[in-house]
């Protein structure tokens, strides 16, 4: 079986995109998890600080590799060799948003599925912008990440705070 | 029964936040109305001009209390003791960022509830942000906000031209 | 503070039901469960059962009052004196439905408030006729409906094969 | 890699379905279509002529099996030892229906996923009941269905009138 | 400019649907309102009272025609030489199904466009089945359809009980 | 019949849009195309630039013309003597944000109706600003736009990149 790509700026990593990152591999144990340099001021964290927080909350899931990319994503797909950009579908979410980009991949290159899997309904409302939105406001999101990157998010406030 | 906190950027308030501010009272009469103090450059109206229009505008209906607060909604909420947020339902509008504040919330504290008013079909195209372009355009907008508030805003684009 | 009224079929009453029931409870104690005695043959459960199966499930709530009723629904709001219908929204669910009714219920009687509770993400596929149909399979419905009620429906199947 | 499984009723099988099943055993070259078995009066082929169908229809994708189901899907998926339901995706569809379906098939066994593939956007209106309705009224169906599923649907309305 | 065709049950005609075939003969006079004679056991009423209470209750509309038709609508609009299909669009409704009649009509024939036209926010909630709904249950319904059209309502469900 | 007004901010214009307005000349020879003259630092190209581009893409279509407006839309409208404002349905799109606008202008001016038609389902993924970012980093978007408009934006990408 070929290569599925889980790709995002995982600004930062939140249990909703690990659920589905250990689902992807549950089901085919070739998973390129591909963090986006997008040299965008407006990410909290640089893209080392956000591969680090990857490694960390993924080092129990057999089956990923953590890559970088940046320009258009369907040219990572094709240098990758990948068959398939999975994606998590929250039964809250944009789906209009995700619809659009589907075929937009879709109509870019018609060989690569894009293949939409169902997070757990307990991680339907969690997004990266929440977390750092609560975040910043000193509010409780242990619930949205892993305890190890909740505290890297309390550091870096309180580091811009200073 | 205890209090209900329903809470906006009211920049500037309408006839739909209107009418669910009456409906909540009708229903409890012990409603806070909450105004968030964001210290946002891109509200037109100071905090204090947008207390003064609520207070204006809801000089008659009983019930209500006008308070302003910063920082996370969910703390202000704790902190009066209310047991419910209310959120005014459109027939048009963003389902999807309602359900997943409304989610998030529950997360962050399960002991109070968000409950949904559909306000009146005839206010569900208004918001505060057309109100704005309109008047900003010189448009009719007094089928949106009360005439008080409409001068108001008029006045506002006025002075900004100067 | 008034009557709410939380109506529907309850054929049979779910783990979302009971979920919406203690919420609203928590919210306002004077809730009453109304269960629509309507005659008709696709029901499971006759009137008697449904309102004895809630009557078991709700033992430990406190500020509830179950009764029947036929006939238009908001007449029997209105008989009972009632300000405000409680309705289940669930974050999968029939939204056009449901602001459908509560348009139409507005426009027959618009003193009396439609109020939208969230149900927990965790409760959000459950409906009673997904109950019957995995029930009626002799699949598991114990994460569906308290136990006493998953008992009684395998007794009905069994009952209905012989 | 395991199974996946793509289950309907096929009543009869569409260019929609047909699309999904070759994304699917691109993807995967484990699929097992299942034809729901439901002896169900309203159906417009049995049993037989649909898998007769669905075998002539994809009698050149490599990577299938077509089997027949009765019962609870989620007991059949188990039984083949299956790890994922493939689902297509419209973009015009129901879409409550699917994610309610996926949700309520992860409570009964979370080890099964629900993966979502998009079908060609020259393929979301179509619909096995479409296709019936039109078929029925004389319409043209051969956009809809391959031809020689077509020469049979008009068949079988042909022997229905006799 | 060519004709458009407005189709429906009118099982009975709505205010909602006046409010539409007002807005296509404002926008083109030559519209044609086409009854679906479907031989249907579950119509309220016959085709001829359907056509007898449309004519009464567009009187006073310039530029429309009553028809009825059967079969394949797309038949009768190619045999009538339209060039579009008009449909009411409601804030509250159905669109999957709408868009999806939309891309299949277009796939049945592309020279015929479906023209959605937005009724008033007032009319968002009508629909013959609530009206029949209602009306059974001897509630007020006069503010969904004219009054001439209400009282032929009560008098056949009143004939229906006798 | 009256003037029917297509507009937007074009920037650039997309095989979409020529879709509609091909479909809207189709059903009515007087249609102008408005483009919105913004003074938006945000846009690609000037305004003389997109009424170019507007210009050679469509010169093949009757019964159309090209204007530019600024201010409000519905001011523009009524100079103009229309009566109505055409919008392109996608069927993956925005809709909240369509009846929003259609319920907003239709308060600001009840004689002019919004007239949605539905673009062909393989330009559904289409719009400006997926154009300009695919573009921008070199990607494919020859089945996006018009060749000649194609070129232009790498030429404009090019200069910028200068």
């Amino acid at each position: 079986m070929s290569k599925w790509i889980y790709a995002g700026s995982f600004d930062p990593v939140t249990k909703g995109h690990l659920d589905i990152i250990k689902r992807a591999a549950h089901l085919n144990q070739d998973i390129i998890v591909a963090v986006l340099d997008n040299i965008n001021k407006d990410a909290l964290f640089s893209i080392d600080e956000r591969v680090a927080m990857l490694k960390k909350a993924t080092c129990d899931i057999e089956g990923i590799t953590i890559k970088t990319f940046d320009g258009l994503l369907m040219g990572f797909i094709v240098k990758e060799g990948a068959k398939a950009l999975v994606r998590g579908l929250r039964t809250i979410s944009d789906f209009d948003y995700e619809f659009r980009m589907a075929a937009l991949n879709k109509c870019l290159n018609d060989k690569v599925e894009t293949i939409f899997i169902m997070a757990g309904t307990e991680f339907s409302y969690i997004s990266s912008s929440s977390v750092k939105e609560i975040g910043l406001l000193g509010g409780n999101i242990s619930m949205m990440v892993p305890q190890c990157i909740a505290d890297e998010i309390y550091n870096k406030f309180k580091g811009d705070k200073q």
